[in-house]
Formats: structure tokens, C-alpha cells, sequence
């Protein structure tokens, strides 16, 4: 009897459900609407109907299905300076209203003054000294406070170009690839080398990327318990991931522990991951964002003559590479119709 | 048109599938057969009613449903040594073969002793030799490579006692949480102070949880390219996490990044994260596996007179902590009606 009442339910379901998909792909819009016609788009799709289509060659199951992205000047603006180093300098004037002994030493005493004037001056801090505001402005509080203090940032700072906040200045063309991806069965994960728990804290607002899904750079934590007896961790000043360059494939191995199948990035730090993408077997698409844009965004390289920057390089070299190996490069100027969702 | 043709099947559909699901509300069948009822089975149930009931209190989104597994001990056998250990040391013949000169040098000389005779006597072994031969055992080669002899191994090795599979080894009534959980869309997580590489190699096959999900002691990779130009990750002899006791919580929160909203180990080494998941908020359920069932598998404690063990210490301390706190603890003998599938 039971048995009975399910079948009738369930030949309605599958008659209704065939019905409904056989006019859904008749009538199946663009996927990716804000990317022109060109070889570009033609080989996202191309890469996502290859690995979909039932009983084709290039057919990977759907629990294989993973797709990596950095996150800087690939899913979002990194210039004039990437937003998290932003961050930690916009930081230090209430790290020195704690501590005013810091007001006079450097780094700290520089940074108060790069904030008073040229923000654009803070290319000269080294990497030392930005290591040095990292940990102090990103550490030593359990990692409850600093999510509440990078979500509050984040809430309210502005990018100085197009005054919004920064989660409004990502890609919708990329947007529209994670989407795209997503609706086809892969897990898309962000791999940056900005600091894992401040991308985590606007993620799944920003990209629809759940915390679980971000791999960055990572530091250690240190278990202990409050007054009361409850547990918490305490963010430490120990590198466990540095995530550019060969640590993509080092974090991807760590924290996914599969090869992906789509790799997305825009400068030197992501090609050691495009190359452990490319060397799986079967259809693989590796993609990289050439800033070629001034008027609608930037025009960063070296590669093909753009001017060159410290921030996001993308060398020559790296160009020649993706011809070489048949990585796609992305053209900002001709492949993306539209930049941002706002436009 | 399009979208008059769409609304038919649509409709169609959602009349359908309201049919299919009232059929199976009213014919749900016992989700964990093989548990007892009691208080432990009655927890479990429990909790997955208050965090999936749209609008209750204790409602959890499901994006949040995360459920933390330790696995030795919790999922499968760990008596009389954990299957990794006995890995190890049934890969020191080959690594003699292919290094002649290890013969006569501890501990590699000890264990060869050990495997012609007496295996239980490897407890004798300290926590340094063990060190060095799993970095002897299990560091040095591509992943690809530890994962083919991984997989090799657990393919031919079998329980001294049981003449079975280890991985024929895991408890039924867990393997019906995890599903029982994952239907009520959870997201199950192994996080286990085995080693995340050798654990990944199986437990998509025999939990059901795929790599991405599998937290575990870590060791760092180098990246590096073979002679044909390919790049590959090479096992490195260094420590990332050791995810046992506090270092627990600190692998979730560097590979989850989110607090789970339920826990369950078997021994001391789960304390911290059993903690961790007790100090969020709303629901959450933490459970503890204790085996007192010589019979149907082992009896070890020292906790409630049960007799001491090294490997999976369950101490009074533990348990008194789980009184206090109101943490379950699940009776191997009484809350069991079936340990294994095969029984």
C-alpha cells in the first residue's frame, strides 16, 4: 500500500521534473552575460558542458568538481593596494590609542603619518615592516574579536577611487563564473595569499564561498579558556601557510586535498597553481586576468608592455607561459562587457 | 510563451513532489536501527529535530551544520594499535628492501624483530621512534605515491583479530549518525589525530566523506617538477598540525573555520574539542564512545574501573567532565544492538 502511493508520486515527480527540464534548456539563458564573445568565454563554457555531459570523455563526476580562485586583482580590485593591507594600517591609530608607547617607533609612527597625507606613499613600507603590523594589528586577540573588528572595517571603509566599500568592487564577470560553476556542480573554493580569517569574514556575503571553502594564508591559534571556563583561541604570530606562489599547491593539497579541475588567477603568485591544475589528467581550464584596462579599472603588468607594479605582477614570462601551455588570458578591456554590478 | 509553458511544468512539479513528501513524512523509517533505545539514541534524534525545525528556537541554517568525527576509536577500531601505527610498521620490510643499511639500526631493526613475533609487543615502542618511522615510512615521496601504498596496504592488510579489512572495521551505528546527520544537511567531518594524508585515502569510500573533509595531523609539501617538466608535491618530515587534544580545535578552526554544532570522539585527545563545540551557542550535541564491551569488542578506560589503555585513554577525569557538562556518553555494551556491518 505504501509502496503504491509512493510510485504514483514519484512517476508525477519524474514525468512533471522532465517536462520542466526538457523547456528549461530549451529556453536556457546566457550564463555568463557580462563576458563578449570571444575565446575567453567560449572556453569556460566549453569546460564546464566537456565536464558535465554524461558518458563523454572528458566527464568528471561530480564530487571531483573543483574550481580555485585567488581572490586579489582576480575576484576583486587589489590597486591602488590590496584591501587587507589597507586594513592593517588603517588599524595602528587604535593599536597606538592602546599602546601610545608605539605613537614614536616605527613602523607604527610611519604609517600614522602615511595616514595623515599620502596614502599612496605606503608602497615604501617593506615587507618587514608590513609582517611587523601584521601580527600587531591581526594578533594576540581571540579570533572572535578580530572577525568583529575586520567585519566593522569592512562595513564602513572605502575604497578611494570609487568611495564604496571594497566587497562592492568585485568582478561580476568572475561573479558570474563562480555562479556558473556552482550551478554545474563544483565547489568553488577561494586560494589567496591574503590572511584566511579576514577573507573568511566577508566570503559568504561577498562570493557566496562558505568559510570552509577559503584557504589563505594562515597563522596558528592557541587554545585556552576564558574567566568564566569557556574555551577560545588566540590568534598567533606563527606563519603555518604562507599561501602565493608554490604555497597554492601546498594550502590546495592541505586543506582540499584534490587537484582542481579550474584554476583562476591574475599574477606570478597564482602560476605554481595553474601549473598543478594543468598537470591532472583530462580537461582542465586555467585562466588568468590581465589588467589591460585604465579608464574602466587599471593597467598593471609588465607583460605586453603594460606599466609594471609591485602589486599583482604579471610578468612576461608568466604571459609567455600561458601561451605555451594554453592557459586562457583574460583581456579586462575586451572580454568583460561590464566590471562591476553597479556600473 | 516561455514562461507559460515553464509555469505548467512547475506547477506540476511542486504538486508532485508535495504528494512524494507527505507519502514519505507519514512512512519515515528508525534512522540508527542499530543503536539501542536510550538516552544516547533519544540525544541524537533530538538534537537533529530542534536544529532542522523552521522556526523552533534552536533552528540552525544549513550552511552552518557541521558535525566533527574523531575517527580512531569513534568510527572504527582502534585495539589493539591504531591502523596507521600498524601501517607503518608493516612498511619498514619494503623500506629495508630498498635501504639495506636501516637493518641493523633502531628502530628499524626492532620492528623487523616485532613483526616475526609478537605485534602487541609494539607497544614497547616510545613516541620518538614512532616519529622517526613515520617520517621513514611516509615522507620523502610524491602524495601520489604514499597514496597508491596507502591504498595498496589497506586493500591486503587485515585485524589481527577479526581476519577482516580495517576498514570493514567501523561501527554501523556511527555510520548511521554520519548519514543520519548528512540527511539533515550536515556537512561530516573527520577530525582525527591520524594522519590527514592516510586517512583522506579511504574515508570518501568508507564514510562517505570526501578528502576536502577530512581534518587530520599534517605535514608540509614541497613543490617541485619531475624530469618531464611536471609539477608535483613531495612529503615533507615537518609537523603543521598535530590535530590531537588542543590542537583539535585549532585544525578546525584553520580547516573549517566555523564551530561545529556537534562533537564526537572517544578519549582524552577529543576533550578540547568537544569543549570548543559546547561553548557555542544554541543547540549542540557532544558524545562520547565508551568501550566497555570485551565481548562484542573492547573494554578500556580507565574510566568507570574499566582496564587502563595507552591507546585511546578514556579517563575519569573525561568522564566526570562529561557528567558535569552534560555531554553523552554512549555505552559500546548497552546502547549497541550491532557493532559492525558484517555481524
Amino acid at each position: 500500500m505504501k509502496s503504491g502511493r509512493l510510485g504514483i508520486g514519484a512517476k508525477l515527480l519524474a514525468f512533471a521534473a522532465s517536462l520542466l527540464f526538457a523547456v528549461q534548456a530549451s529556453a536556457q539563458p546566457d550564463p555568463l552575460p557580462s563576458w563578449n564573445d570571444g575565446a575567453a568565454k567560449q572556453a569556460i563554457i566549453a569546460f564546464v558542458k566537456d565536464t558535465t555531459t554524461h558518458g563523454g570523455s572528458k566527464f568528471v563526476p561530480p564530487t571531483e568538481r573543483i574550481a580555485t580562485f585567488d581572490q586579489d586583482g582576480t575576484l576583486w580590485v587589489e590597486h591602488p593596494m590590496y584591501t587587507q593591507v589597507m586594513y592593517v594600517l588603517e588599524r595602528v591609530p587604535a593599536l597606538v590609542k592602546a599602546k601610545p608607547e608605539l605613537a614614536k617607533v616605527a613602523p607604527f609612527s610611519t604609517v600614522l603619518e602615511l595616514l595623515k597625507g599620502d596614502r599612496a606613499a605606503m608602497e615604501k613600507l617593506t615587507e618587514a615592516d608590513l609582517i611587523k603590523l601584521l601580527a600587531a594589528t591581526s594578533t594576540g586577540m581571540s579570533v572572535e574579536t578580530f572577525g568583529a573588528e575586520a567585519k566593522k572595517w569592512l562595513a564602513e571603509a572605502k575604497h578611494p577611487r570609487w568611495k564604496r566599500p571594497y566587497t562592492e568592487l568585485t568582478y561580476q564577470p568572475m561573479q558570474e563564473v563562480l555562479k556558473y560553476l556552482r550551478d554545474n556542480g563544483y565547489k568553488t573554493y577561494i586560494v589567496t595569499g591574503g590572511g584566511q580569517d579576514f577573507v573568511r569574514v566577508y566570503a559568504e556575503r561577498t562570493y557566496g564561498i562558505p568559510p570552509e571553502q577559503v584557504v589563505g594564508t594562515a597563522g596558528g591559534t592557541k587554545y585556552g579558556y576564558g574567566k568564566d571556563g569557556k574555551p577560545f583561541l588566540t590568534k598567533e604570530p606563527k606563519l603555518l601557510l604562507n599561501d602565493n606562489d608554490a604555497g597554492k599547491p601546498q594550502g590546495i593539497h592541505l586543506m582540499i586535498g584534490r587537484r582542481p579541475y579550474a584554476a583562476f588567477g591574475n599574477s606570478t603568485g597564482d602560476r605554481q597553481m595553474l601549473e598543478y591544475t594543468g598537470a591532472g589528467d583530462g580537461a582542465r581550464l586555467m585562466m588568468l586576468v590581465m589588467h589591460d584596462d585604465a579608464k574602466r579599472e587599471y593597467a598593471y603588468g609588465p607583460a605586453q608592455g603594460l606599466p609594471a607594479s609591485k602589486v599583482g605582477t604579471f610578468t612576461q614570462a608568466l604571459y609567455d607561459e600561458a601561451r605555451k601551455k594554453g592557459w586562457t588570458v583574460v583581456s579586462m578591456k575586451n572580454d568583460w562587457k561590464k566590471i562591476f554590478a553597479f556600473e
